[in-house]
């Protein structure tokens, strides 16, 4: 069946799901949740966001030049969820949404604590495209919650990070599938 | 603790996947899964995926300026695999992994029938990132299985769909959690 175009992303989904925290020039956290979300370069290490012209996330990226990608366990989905609503510029909502500020390695924006794992990036470039503004970070420095890792892999099974289908409707990622090969 | 930052997208995981079908100016097929996809726009509607330079995904998209996005279910994560083989220029990896081409509404790149969903896309514009291509594409027509629609919903839970995470790790999407408001 056709699909409503303009409603295309229903079924490009679940998609990675992180809560993105900044700071302005005064220092002041700020942390909102986006899935438009990916890596796009290994060497050197890039992400990307796109993010709507009016968030308080971008105008603290263009500020500042920093931000961190946290990865969202199920464990804190309804205080992630708390995160994406309006509050007044200057307003923590990591504090508002009962989370906690974690320092960050090599940015001044904080990272989340009970978030699963911590990706600061230093603002590369940005690109308009269509109704978003394409955020490309350069990767500075990686981390997670020591228990989350087995060796070199990232323990999903155990982090379950949520994925976001559309408006409330999430998925916990749980269950492993590995190529045969 | 500290990850390897050129290993980076490890946590940022699980990530939607793709087959990308394409074809090349004397109208051959090709498929090829991506992880590093995301939507960047609804209105416009626009998507985004990062290539490596020397894939042939990327000289078709150069060739015809079309592609599709194919939603993958659990069903044929191996065939899926397949596709990611080093094939010739002009050999169709959906034929040599046991898919059905299916044609598509707008664009001359087939799509592959057995996908939950399908995304036909128009290039738009192409930025430098990395090590990657960034490719933006206008969505011409988003369709999908009748019975992978409940109403205006994906029924995720049936489809299934693969996301990576890194080499060959998949999670499958089954468990929908709903915010609570």
């Amino acid at each position: 069946m056709e699909l409503d175009v303009a409603n295309f992303y229903e079924i490009l989904s679940p998609r990675c799901t992180v809560l993105v925290s900044t700071a302005d020039k005064q220092g002041r956290p700020n942390a909102a949740p986006f899935s438009f979300v990916t890596p796009v370069s290994a060497n050197p290490p890039l992400v990307l966001i796109a993010s709507a012209p009016n968030r308080h996330t971008l105008s603290n990226i263009r500020e500042t030049g920093e931000f961190v990608l946290n990865i969202v366990p199920e464990s804190i989905l309804d205080k992630m969820w708390l995160c994406s609503k309006a509050f007044p510029k200057g307003v923590s909502e990591i504090k508002e949404a009962g989370l906690t500020e974690r320092k960050s390695k090599h940015v001044r924006a904080p990272s989340v604590e009970e978030c699963a794992g911590w990706i600061e990036c230093r603002l590369e470039s940005e690109h308009k495209a269509g109704d978003h503004v394409l955020i490309v970070g350069r990767v500075l420095h990686a981390g997670c919650h020591d228990d989350l890792m087995k060796g070199e892999q990232f323990d999903v099974a155990r982090a379950k990070p949520v994925m976001h289908i559309r408006g409330k409707r999430f998925v916990a990622a749980e269950r492993i599938v590995t190529v045969k090969d």
